[in-house]
């Protein structure tokens, strides 16, 4: 990111970057795709005038998971920056962490006499059991350490220790199998050994309170880790950024970067009109569709398809405002037929005042692959629209 | 550049480079480039038996001076290699530079009675003042350093200093801005700071030469830098490289990578008869046509479409040479509707005995964004070129 610090330059020009998430798919029984079966009018006009491409969110390959597939988004490299699971987790409930605090995802498990593991998963315990027995975990003091433990749903819960002492680098307790018993936390270097011991002393106490319950006798800790320190948008691209996104998990990604979170309802009208009034005071603007994911997931293809058309809806909202620069893209493809994210390229197009123009007429999985803008990195985006936008200066004389 | 120069062999095969400068560009009002509206008979043939695509001169987003962009074209990574704006000015002004030398970027700039800059540009005085006032701080003397100050245009002038103790890593004085006052030259690290002495000494005594002028009564030094130690064309390619282009700026950027300037005229057709003089004599020809890009910064789709048309007509004299390989493309897009270098893709063809040939009839910016090339980098060009006339070995075993 250091390039784009150094070429950045501020003007009025603003940017709309609208993520459909999941929105790439795989065709169906009959050969088609949601988005090819969708009735989607404003998105294929807009194709007319765009640059059509394809994505990958991190390598030719790899599934991501929304942090990575957002922090490609975002311009990062999404293997230089790896975001802990205590962290991810910590924003998916929209718990805010701070510089001196220590995230890890707990999963509460079920374990014999011996200390065995009989499941990782505690039986799936229903959220409200998980309520009642994180409430019971709070009660555990630590001297010049602050606590929460915060349920997450089912057996997962998020454990964040507070306190400016606490140190990056320590491995999880998880032994990934069941018929062993849990690892203690290990520090990765002498500097964590002190952090390590704290945790395992929480553990111990954690273990004593839940020696009793049926099934989440016991608990494990993964991905514990300290928000990463990575560089800040606003100061990178000079920009002022704002996110509106309906869930808790990408509000907070957006956060992590240094976008402003601008508060906003549940549905797509809503987030349009948190747009519309927050116009003037943003330069980028992230503004994030859930549910085309959620359905790929399920496997839903009617389902995802009308909340493609649903989002077609709102394009020309977002054309009387008059943006400089509107690129439309996934985070990641969520293949029906897989019921899941996959590495499937993401089908993407630009629109701007300064964009070349293909001769593409639709916006599909089979026109962006043939597209004029061919195949990038999602972490071209970023500098993409701020070029297209003319927010960045020439390199070298 | 390691492994082309580990897989480089000698063979008696001829390429040619052709760069049509800021060839590529973006629809105007009627929906056409130049490079659509020209008629280009000779280009579009050359286009069926091609391979087309489309190439970034630096990274996605990047809009690049033309010393990136032809370091691109050359073989290098620009972002790798950033040559100082003295070296790039020096080179400008046909001015060589030496291993002992260092080289600033001056600009003439109007300071009031209390040092605070009114005008970083001393008013644009005309070059016949900037060559009489450089005239006059020839006349400063450092005990052993060697000193040059050459006119370039306007307010800006080049300040070579040479002497075998002088070394990289300062920062210029050019605060760029006004109603601030100039800073001092400062070394970047330790053993810099010598030569940081030296020039300031040197701006000292130029300051006080100019105290009395009316416009230019201070200066500026930026990109202060000693020529890069950019590894050698002719030792990691094993070819004879010649250069032939009307503008200093390119042919000093080509003698900096290695190759041997041929003298030539100020016209295509003198080019073409210095290539044909000179075609026995190396085994690659760096040819360059200027004028595109200069019209494409006027925003003259007329004239820039002229040039096109008249470069077209040389493609049958170059054929009658024999090559067997010929790269066209631009270092850079000069689209007219922006009237500057841009960021977008540079339309890039290549011809050889053997290479694939895709469907494309025509060299336009809609056709190389179809082509079978795909999308590279400037950077990949140098390599094909070398293993399309089997100048380079196989890889392994």
């Amino acid at each position: 990111m250091q390039w784009l610090g150094e070429l950045s330059q501020k003007n009025d020009a603003k940017i709309i970057l609208l993520i459909i998430d999941g929105i790439g798919d795989i065709p169906n029984e009959k050969g088609l795709t949601p988005l090819e079966a969708a009735n989607t009018p404003n998105l294929d006009q807009l194709a007319e005038q765009s640059l059509l491409g394809m994505s990958t969110p991190v390598r030719p390959g790899i599934t991501p998971g929304s942090g990575p597939a957002h922090l490609g988004l975002f311009g990062y490299d999404p293997l230089e920056w790896d975001i802990g699971r205590g962290v991810l987790e910590s924003l998916g409930i929209d718990f805010e962490l701070g510089p001196n605090d220590l995230a890890a995802r707990g999963n509460f498990a079920t374990i014999d006499s011996e200390g065995l593991i009989l499941d990782r998963r505690a039986g799936r315990i229903p959220t409200e059991e998980c309520e009642r027995i994180t409430k019971k975990l709070s009660q555990i003091k630590i001297d010049c350490v602050k606590i929460f433990v915060k349920p997450v749903k089912e057996y997962r819960f998020v454990l964040v220790l507070r306190s400016p002492d606490l140190v990056d680098g320590l491995k999880g307790t998880d032994p990934q199998k069941t018929g062993v018993p849990s690892l203690p936390v290990e520090a990765i270097h002498p500097e964590a050994e002190k952090t390590a011991i704290l945790v395992n002393e929480w553990i111990t106490q954690a273990r004593e309170l839940l020696k009793d319950e049926e099934k989440a006798n016991s608990l494990n800790l993964r991905g514990i880790a300290k928000k990463p320190d990575i560089p800040q948008l606003p100061s990178v691209t000079k920009m002022k950024l704002g996110a509106i996104a309906t869930y808790p998990m990408y509000r907070g990604l957006a956060s992590l970067c240094g976008m402003t979170v601008i508060p906003t309802g549940t549905t797509i009208s809503e987030e349009v009109e948190t747009l519309r009034e927050n116009w003037d005071s943003y330069d980028y603007f992230f503004f994030h569709v859930k549910k085309t994911d959620s359905y790929g997931e399920d496997g839903d293809f009617e389902n995802k398809k009308k909340v493609i058309e649903k989002t077609d809806k709102i394009i020309p909202k977002l054309f009387k405002l008059n943006p400089d620069v509107l690129v439309v893209t996934g985070d990641h493809s969520t293949p029906c037929p897989l019921k899941s994210h996959s590495w499937h390229e993401v089908p993407t197009m630009i629109w701007s005042k300064h964009n070349r123009k293909d001769a593409m007429t639709a916006y599909t999985e089979k026109t962006c692959m043939k597209g004029g803008l061919g195949h990038i990195k999602h972490q071209s985006l970023l500098p993409l629209m701020m070029a297209h936008s003319l927010k960045l200066k020439k390199y070298g004389a």
